[in-house]
C-alpha cells in the first residue's frame, strides 16, 4: 500500500487548479449556427451602428414634428400624404413641410421626418392626413445607432453562448466565431471483472457502466467524452492505456484502480510515466478519499475509485472544475448558476458525520403539499449504483461539522 | 385589423395546454448510450437482484462469523487460509469450520462465509490467519439483492435521463430504452425585409436571426428545430408555408406576422386552413400582447411577433410549456428546477407597470462585493436585439401589480 497523504478537499483542488496551465486553452473557428453552448474565445465587437438608419417602430405616418406642434382635436393640422414606404423599400424618399408618408413598422424613415404618428392620432382620407395631437420628436422611431454603436463590445469572451446570443451575433452580421476548443476527455474503465455493454456478463462479471456516467457529465460540461477499451487489473496495461490516452486527449480519467486495496494500480502507473507529478493521493472526503490527482505531460490525469458513488462524487468535486478550466470557464456568476443548480430543503433525518472528513451525502427530494421540500439522506453503500439513480442531489457536510439534525435547512446541489 | 380578444396569460396558457391532446406523444427505441437527456417513455424495471450474489466490499478475509464469535486480542482464534478469490474468479469455493479465504473487493463470497474481516483485525502468515476480534454477520458484505430487487421500478417514466441514470440502466443490463420522440418544431421566419444569414444584406435589409434564437431554445428543451425558408409578407405565401410545415412537424412557430400592424398575416393564414382553431389572439402581457395561439390539425401553431424581445418572451411564456408537453414533460419538481433556473436579486431601479398587463422585464445582474445580487432593469425598445444579449434574465410583474421599487426582492428567471 502506498503512503496516503491527507489533504483537505479545498487545498487539494486549489493546488490542482493552479498546477494546470492555461497554455492548453486553444480555440477553433465555428459557424455561428453551430455555436450554441460553446464558450466564446474573444469579444464580439459591433461592426456597424444598429439600427443602421432611423426606423419606424409602428405602422403609422412619418411626419416632421415641427409641422404638428400645435395640432389638437379642436384644431387638427392637415398634411399631404405623398408616398407609402414598406419594409424593404429601397427608394430614398424625402419629405418637405406639411408632408407625410404612410410607413410600415421597421421601414426606413424618409429624410426630414423625425417621428411617426400613431393611427389613433390621425385620420387619413385619400392623400390628406389630419393630425389631432402634437407629436414629440423621435416618437415611435428607433434612431440610427440607438441600440448599438460600432466598436462597442457586444458579447464578452468566455460567455457560454445562449440561443439569444447566437441570434444577436447573427443579427449584427457575423457568420463565424472563435470558441474554445472542446476538451477531449478519455475515460479508462479498469477492472478484470468488467465486460463491455454488448457482452452478456456471466454470474461473476459486471457490465462496465461508470464510463457512461462520466462521459455524460463530460459532455454536459462542454467536453468530448471518449471511453477506451476496458483495462484489466494489471500495472502494465493500465500504464499503456494512460499513455495512449494522453496522446489524443486533453484530460484522462481512470475509473477504478484508485482505492486502498491491492488493486491500486493508477498511482504506480502514473508515477512510472515521464513528466508526471502527483498533486494529491488521498483527500479527506467521503466517499472518494482515495482519489488521485496528477498531471502528466501538462495534462490532468485523475484516478477515480471504482465504486459508482465514489466515482461520481470525485468527478463532481475535482473533475468538473478542472474540465471547466480546460473548456474556458465562463466567469460570470449567473452563468455558473446554470452549471451548479442549488435548491434549499429541510433535512428529513439526522446525519452523523463524526470523523473530520468532508461528507457528500446523497438525498432524495420530496415536495410536500405546503411547498416545503424535504431531503431524505441515503446512507447506502457506495458500491450501490441504485442510490445514484434514486437520489436527486447531494449535500456537502464540511469537515469541521459533526452532523446535521432533522429539520435543518440544507443546500442541495442537484445532480 | 382583427378583433383582439384579451386573455390573461394564465387563462390563455391553460386553455392552450388543455386543447393540445396527448395523442401525439409517441415513442421511439434508442440505444441507451444515446439516451442522455431524453425523456423516458416507460418505467425501467429491475431484471435480476443486485448484487447478483453476496459480495466482498473490501479487500480482506472471508470467514464464518460463528467461528470467531469469541476472538479477542488476548485470545485470538486461528483459521486456515484455504484459497484466494479475486474479482472475476469463476470457481465455486466453499469453506468449512475454522477456514478462511483471502478475498478482493467486489469478489463473490465463498459458500458458508458470511462476513469479511478487515486486514487490521487479523494477522496472516502463510496459510494461517489469526483473528483478533469478533466479527458480526454481514460485516463488509453486500448481500444478494440488498441494492435492488428484481421487479422493482428502477427509474420512473418521464424522467429526463441524467448521466447517472444512463450508467445505472446500463449497469442493470438494458441496452435500449423507449423514450419520447423528439418533437419536430418548424420555425417560419416571415418579413419581406429579411435576408438569410448567407446573403449580404443591403442597407434596407435585416439578417433573419429570430429563427436561430427559437431553434436554440427548441433544442435545449429536447426538440428538433427546423428553420424554413424566409416567407414574404404575403397571405398566400404564409399560408402555404404553414401548411407545408405541418406536414413534417409536431409544432409550428411563425416568427413575425403577428402584430397590430398591417402585416398581421398569421391569423388570416391560420383561419383559412382546414381544422384550425384559434385559442387566443391577443394576451394581456408586455411585450408580446399580439401573440396568436392556435391549433391546426391537432398541432400547435404559434404566431410570434417579429420584434426580437417580444418574439423570445412569447416563446418562453407559451412555446416552452407547449413544447415540454409534446416532449413528454418530466413531472418531478426537481427536474423542472433544472429547466427554469431562478435566482433571488434586489431591484436596482424602480419599475412602473401601470396598465393591468403582465410585464416581463429583462434585467442585467451584477454581483456586489458582499454577495448581494442587484438586478438592473432594461427598458429598451422591444425591437432591440441587444437587450436580449445584454440581459441575463427576466422578472415577471403580475397584471395586478402597479410597479416595483428599488431595493425590492425579486425572482429572476435566468435565460
Amino acid at each position: 500500500m502506498t503512503n496516503v497523504s491527507i489533504n483537505t478537499v479545498e487545498s487539494a483542488l486549489n493546488s490542482y487548479l493552479e498546477a494546470i496551465s492555461d497554455s492548453c486553452l486553444v480555440y477553433e473557428n465555428v459557424n455561428i449556427k453551430e455555436a450554441l453552448s460553446r464558450i466564446l474565445y474573444e469579444d464580439i465587437i459591433i461592426k456597424t451602428d444598429q439600427p443602421p438608419y432611423d426606423r419606424a417602430l409602428i405602422d403609422g405616418y412619418a411626419i416632421r414634428s415641427t409641422d404638428v406642434a400645435y395640432a389638437s382635436y379642436s384644431d387638427p393640422i392637415t398634411l399631404k400624404i405623398i408616398e407609402e414606404i414598406n419594409v424593404g423599400n429601397k427608394e430614398k424618399i424625402k419629405i418637405s413641410a406639411k408632408e407625410a408618408v404612410k410607413i410600415s413598422k421597421g421601414a426606413f424613415l424618409p429624410e426630414n421626418a423625425d417621428a411617426v404618428a400613431l393611427p389613433e392620432d390621425v385620420q387619413a382620407e385619400n392623400d390628406t392626413l389630419k393630425v389631432f395631437r402634437s407629436i414629440i420628436p423621435d416618437s415611435c422611431v428607433a434612431k440610427l445607432g440607438e441600440d448599438m454603436k460600432a466598436g462597442e463590445v457586444f458579447v464578452k469572451k468566455q460567455r457560454k453562448l445562449r440561443p439569444q446570443d447566437i441570434g444577436g451575433i447573427i443579427g449584427i452580421g457575423y457568420r463565424q466565431v472563435k470558441v474554445f476548443k472542446k476538451p477531449v476527455v478519455t475515460i479508462i474503465p479498469t477492472g478484470s471483472e468488467l465486460v463491455p455493454i454488448d457482452v452478456e456478463p456471466d454470474e461473476y462479471q459486471i457490465i462496465s457502466s461508470n464510463g457512461y456516467i462520466l462521459k455524460g457529465f463530460v459532455e454536459q460540461l462542454g467536453g468530448v467524452g471518449r471511453i477506451s477499451a476496458i483495462v484489466n487489473d494489471d500495472l502494465n496495461q493500465v500504464r499503456r492505456a494512460i499513455s495512449r490516452a494522453l496522446e489524443v486527449s486533453d484530460m484522462v480519467l481512470v475509473s477504478g484502480g484508485s482505492s486502498s486495496g491491492s488493486r491500486d494500480y493508477t498511482l504506480k502507473a502514473v508515477e512510472s510515466l515521464e513528466k508526471s507529478k502527483i498533486i494529491a493521493h488521498g483527500v479527506s472526503m467521503r466517499p472518494g478519499s482515495h482519489v488521485l490527482l496528477a498531471i502528466v505531460d501538462n495534462k490532468p490525469v485523475i484516478g477515480l475509485p471504482g465504486h459508482p458513488v465514489s466515482n461520481m462524487t470525485c468527478f463532481n468535486v475535482f473533475g468538473k472544475p478542472v474540465l471547466r478550466k480546460l473548456a474556458g470557464t465562463p466567469r460570470s456568476f449567473w452563468q455558473e448558476r446554470k452549471d451548479t443548480i442549488k435548491l434549499d430543503a429541510f433535512l428529513a433525518k439526522n446525519i452523523k458525520s463524526p470523523d473530520g472528513k468532508e461528507d457528500y451525502v446523497r438525498v432524495r427530494l420530496i415536495e410536500k403539499e405546503d411547498g416545503k421540500i424535504m431531503a431524505y439522506p441515503y446512507t447506502g453503500k457506495s458500491s450501490f449504483l441504485s442510490t445514484l439513480v434514486k437520489s436527486h442531489g447531494v449535500i456537502r457536510i464540511p469537515a469541521e461539522c459533526t452532523g446535521l439534525y432533522e429539520g435543518d435547512r440544507v443546500e442541495v446541489m442537484l445532480f
